[in-house]
């Protein structure tokens, strides 16, 4: 494993153990190097956090990356903050504009306003209240739009048209995929050794970072995203080869509700080792589980990535082993946000 | 600020700093530090975390150091390992006998599986299913006993007798105080210029804990305990200098029912800066900030060191200032548990 500073000081020498499918993926190690170095002093290096007991439950060492605890509350600032930094100042001035139902639009009005740049932010006008305050109060301005995939992307077109502003798309952006890579990147820069990392799959930007993120560092490490069956348009689509789209979205993680654009398609076509799916109810006492025995406050989304661990049989029945020959497998996993509405 | 390893390799030279007050305690700063060198492979280092939103609202910089994060979901392992892991093994073969309703019973219960002995916990008939079966879990065998202060230490003295177990009292021991030290020893390793420490107080094991760990690395940093208005009696035997019992508990901050023994008020009386009191109402709205900013599960006797922060005016109104010039100050807080039972 290599130090921080060897590999912010020589991102070639990472490429020895890069296979020929990550070598052929538009994003190089060397980008998600300056994606970090970009964002690295505006967002928090997020803890790794374990349990005994969901370790004993799992029967497996877990290692849970805690983008819940991250500004704005989930990983989606890590993307936008780069995205946001990346523009020439020209563009900045433009301002920005993008569409999105939750940690997105948050994450994007957040990140401009850092930079001091005017944020349009569209969002389906049944969005929840406390996601429009979050985005207000960090300096968006919203248009509301029908809470339809057409609706959204004509809304956001036509301001980009009227505003001149610079569409940062939620996932189907280089920049944005080289920033959500940094959680994953972090977490093994913590915990070399990790045999597998799972990663909830909606748009595919966070889990196409994770296996960037993953295999920059690690030769041997595998990635699986993980998806609700009531929205499993990434399974169908790694699995017939290809791009399906979701139709209804009607589960619990209201995170994963998007499908895969072209870019992300590509990067877990080449990279990714499979897709998990979760029912509802598995969801459901994950998140209760994590809450209860991690005193952390995850969001259905981030659920969906530790549901798989604590069925009965835990990793071992996931046919996952160690590669350090008796020791039990050691599994990461990224908590990706944690903004649910909180009852009185 | 001298390294953690400076201070481990010769606890003498923080002698240098520490006032006629520090060293009349009878507890010195060399029983912290092997109390963290005891207990440090067996526990969480937890993380300390920040909150944009919370310092603004503040109206300073917040460092949270989240001992609900820790093993058994609170600071009370702390003590316990440290209790535990001090006994001899001739001590150790009689087993561990203490009473507590809530975290020093399965923090008790846990330490003690780890050393493989037997644990005797004498709980309140009332106290809440969920924390019955922690105990349990732990290995820990649970007598029932009246809900009244008599009636604990009656029944707990009784096994003591008939078992021959040693007694680890909840506050009343210096194995436990210097084990709670130990939290804010961490926090001022990781931020060394705090202008003050919060932390609550109920019997005051953690309090006085935490004016050692913190006073014991710096000159010029102030501790103030918080208490609920309804179970004021730190406020007022501080006050007066009398020790007082309290009558009434019937504050929504379970954890901090208890009252101060002898030897934590002294420590109190030599080191604490003052104590600040907290309504009811401030306890839940400043618990529900907690879980809705920084995404963790705290408990209400946590909230109770955070709400003084949030009232309006902040805490430049509660006459706290930086001593490193124009900066706003920067204040400590010890979250102290996250164990709560969630609603389905």
């Amino acid at each position: 494993m290599l130090t921080e500073a060897e590999t912010r000081d020589n991102p070639g020498i990472m490429a020895s153990h890069l296979n020929a499918e990550f070598r052929s993926t538009p994003i190089v190690w060397e980008t998600i190097v300056q994606a970090h170095e970009r964002i690295r002093p505006r967002i928090h290096r997020t803890p790794v956090l374990t349990s005994a007991t969901l370790n004993a439950l799992a029967g497996a060492e877990l290692f849970f990356k805690c983008e819940n605890l991250q500004k704005t509350g989930s990983f989606k600032i890590r993307g936008a903050t780069n995205a946001i930094f990346s523009l020439s100042n020209e563009e900045a001035e433009r301002g920005v504009v993008t569409h999105s139902s939750g940690n997105h639009a948050a994450a994007v009005a957040c990140a401009a306003g850092w930079r001091g740049l005017a944020a349009w932010i569209v969002m389906p006008k049944n969005a929840p209240a406390v996601k429009c305050h979050a985005v207000e109060a960090y300096g968006g301005k919203i248009t509301f739009c029908e809470p339809t995939v057409t609706s959204r992307a004509e809304v956001a077109e036509r301001i980009e048209q009227q505003t001149g502003a610079v569409m940062v798309h939620p996932y189907d952006d280089d920049r944005i995929i080289a920033g959500q890579a940094t959680a994953a990147k972090e977490l093994l820069e913590e915990v070399p050794e990790l045999d597998a990392v799972l990663a909830p799959v909606s748009g595919g930007g966070l889990l196409s970072g994770t296996c960037l993120g993953a295999k920059g560092q690690s030769g041997t490490v595998k990635v699986f995203g993980c998806e609700p069956e009531r929205a499993d348009d990434a399974y169908r689509s790694l699995t017939s080869g290809v791009l399906q789209k979701q139709e209804s979205s009607d589960t619990v993680a209201d995170g994963l509700r998007a499908s895969l654009a072209p870019r992300t398609f590509a990067i877990l076509q080449k990279l990714v080792d499979g897709v998990l799916l979760v029912s509802e109810q598995e969801i459901v006492d994950a998140m209760k589980r994590v809450w209860e025995r991690m005193k952390i406050v995850v969001e259905p989304s981030s659920a969906v990535a530790v549901a798989p661990l604590l069925r009965p049989g835990g990793v071992p029945a996931l046919g996952l082993t160690s590669k350090r020959g008796q020791q039990k497998p050691r599994i990461g996993i990224i908590l990706s946000g944690g903004n649910v509405e909180l009852k009185n």
